[in-house]
């Protein structure tokens, strides 16, 4: 554990695209732990949670250190980013219910809005950037996450032992260091890695709240940034007082609606955003990829195949509770319904899910910059 | 102008050693003016001053466009920096004579602890650096340093837009170009280099009072900072309202009293510190490198060579006046002064300069706080 082990065929980009069939190897090379194991305490502190128990969240790194914090009534912070270059979309809405999750635990969530990335590295435009910024944090708001108990931030427009941490961690990593785990690193992707660093430490600082530990909820590809970080912290050692090793979360990345890989705002058939018109959505879902055979006959006989199903996964992770999915899942396996009366099931469930948080986030919208505060450029 | 143009065999490296005879090139190669075409021009609006008149800052970059803002009573800035890394030595009381002079102008002081760079880069410990950052304004100001007129900070204690700027401006430069100037570059040097580009540039930010241009004194090894500060402030353009080219001043370095190259703490042989026991001051300039023959009555006969000693080089930058400089020169070079008794009269100057300083600097240090406000670690 904490040793940076790096495969040849096997090199996981935080910028890049995961192989998701791949995750059982994470527990083989990387020291990730199963959340499996951990079930039953994590249900018992924090109540049932399709997350967990669906095994959407799969992997972790001393979560049982976190949750040994939360039982003892020590201080406990979750810590994420969101990248503010695109729609919101349902991929976002699984890492905002992680966040509403540990939120009733009593843990406090402190919530980057990664823009000095996004600006550095996907070369978007400020102005994008500041509008998308609020329109993420009224989505976060809207779906549960309760502002009382989060930090929301700017990585632009923070405070000054946010930033003397990102230095300061830049001096414990080489070049050769950074180029092993992200390929070619171009300035502004260095000081986006620091930030980062910065992100996910901070809160165990003095000046944010002294955190005793940090749970960070990513995807398996962001598992570098977290090796890194948590080397980071051991090496900073007593030059920064309270400095703590940060755990982890792995969660399976929602494949997009045309199948291929993950959700993602570069494609827009990929992903549903809460924030479109239902139509728009709606049509989207309509169009996407199943586990449906060539023909209704053959369907009929043999079955659908739900695993490979972008509705089923849509189901599996937003829209159906246990016992309906059970049924729709035997349902269309053993071929008794076919994919174009399930899509309208589930776009019925999705209309009535965006009208409900279209109308939340009108409201949020107007007030957001009382949750977060937004530098003029 | 504008261009980065480097000569295999003339890289400036501004963590490393400048051969000072080497000046001459600048104009040729960098695009630097001499600054004895504005003499009378800066000296109609500064009045007189030895750094001019004896040629120790001998060149600049859009000095005349800076004097234009000032002469038309525009807002204008000087910008410069110190590493506190070691003890505050006559080296830096140059960089000091040179704030003086321009807040005599009128203009607005905003000086840098680069105490960021000095971690990652120097790997000097925090709390040493704490110290000797207090002890430099301490030390500044007790040499006539305006605090009214002043921006004491520290680079790990500023604000956001200070560091909104740096992150926005690593992504306007490419790997290459930052090891076209520095070398090989480590993850701190790449921080180090951002946070020196916004210590330059965000004194016209509106944020810290929309200065119209700023100017940096420096030696003519940072060059390559002002050279890529400049494009990067072209190349942020729209992006951040405001930003103006930096202006840049050049100084001689003063160089070692051992003889080697310029005054460096890492030599202490090399520098007197403003703060160290008279006797020791002493005692180092006794033993300094002059310009004297082997033997005395050469010494009579061929003159001593004041061009080579570094008695008349602290003469020229810091202890004496016109009149008797010129005195002191001319007996040297024919022989009717030897180095010994030279010496004995510099020592007198010298410790009538350190007595009134270190008065002041006492009384100074107690009350620095006030000036600078310090992280705790």
């Amino acid at each position: 554990m904490g040793v940076v082990l790096f495969m040849e065929n096997f090199r996981l980009d935080p910028w890049g695209h995961v192989l998701i069939e791949e995750y059982e190897k994470l527990f083989k090379f990387f020291g990730l732990s199963p959340t499996k194991n951990l079930l039953e305490r994590i249900e018992r502190i924090g109540g049932k949670s399709k997350l967990y128990s669906r095994g959407i969240v799969f992997a972790h790194r001393d979560l049982d250190k976190f949750l040994n914090t939360v039982e003892h009534g020590g201080k406990a912070a979750l810590v994420t980013g969101f990248m503010p270059s695109g729609p919101f979309h349902f991929g976002h809405k699984m890492v905002a219910d992680q966040i509403i999750y540990f939120q009733n635990m009593g843990v406090k969530a402190f919530i980057a809005m990664a823009d000095a990335e996004a600006y550095a590295v996907r070369k978007i435009p400020r102005k994008k950037l500041l509008e998308n910024a609020k329109n993420y944090v009224a989505n976060l708001i809207a779906l549960g996450v309760d502002p009382k108990r989060a930090v929301f931030y700017m990585q632009t427009n923070y405070e000054p032992a946010y930033y003397r941490l990102a230095q300061m961690a830049s001096s414990k990593v080489t070049t050769s260091e950074l180029k092993a785990i992200y390929g070619d690193i171009e300035p502004g992707k260095v000081i986006a890695i620091f930030t980062q660093v910065a992100d996910i430490l901070h809160p165990t600082l003095e000046e944010f709240g002294k955190y005793k530990i940090v749970v960070v909820p990513v995807g398996p590809d962001q598992d570098p940034h977290i090796r890194l970080t948590r080397d980071i912290a051991e090496r900073l050692g007593t030059d920064i007082p309270g400095l703590s090793k940060p755990a982890s979360t792995y969660h399976k990345l929602m494949r997009g609606l045309d199948g291929g890989e993950k959700m993602s705002s570069s494609r827009p058939e990929s992903y549903i955003s809460l924030n479109e018109p239902i139509e728009i959505a709606t049509s989207k879902l309509m169009n996407a990829y199943t586990g449906g055979r060539p023909t209704a006959d053959e369907q009929r006989r043999f079955g659908g195949v739900p695993d490979k199903c972008m509705i089923y996964e849509l189901y599996l992770y937003h829209l159906l509770d246990d016992d309906v999915l059970r049924e729709i899942y035997d349902k269309c396996r053993n071929g008794r319904i076919l994919c174009g009366e399930d899509k309208r099931f589930a776009a019925r469930l999705l209309r009535d899910f965006l009208d409900e948080h279209q109308r939340k986030f009108n409201e949020i919208i107007n007030v957001v910059e009382d949750y977060i505060e937004l530098p003029k450029y």
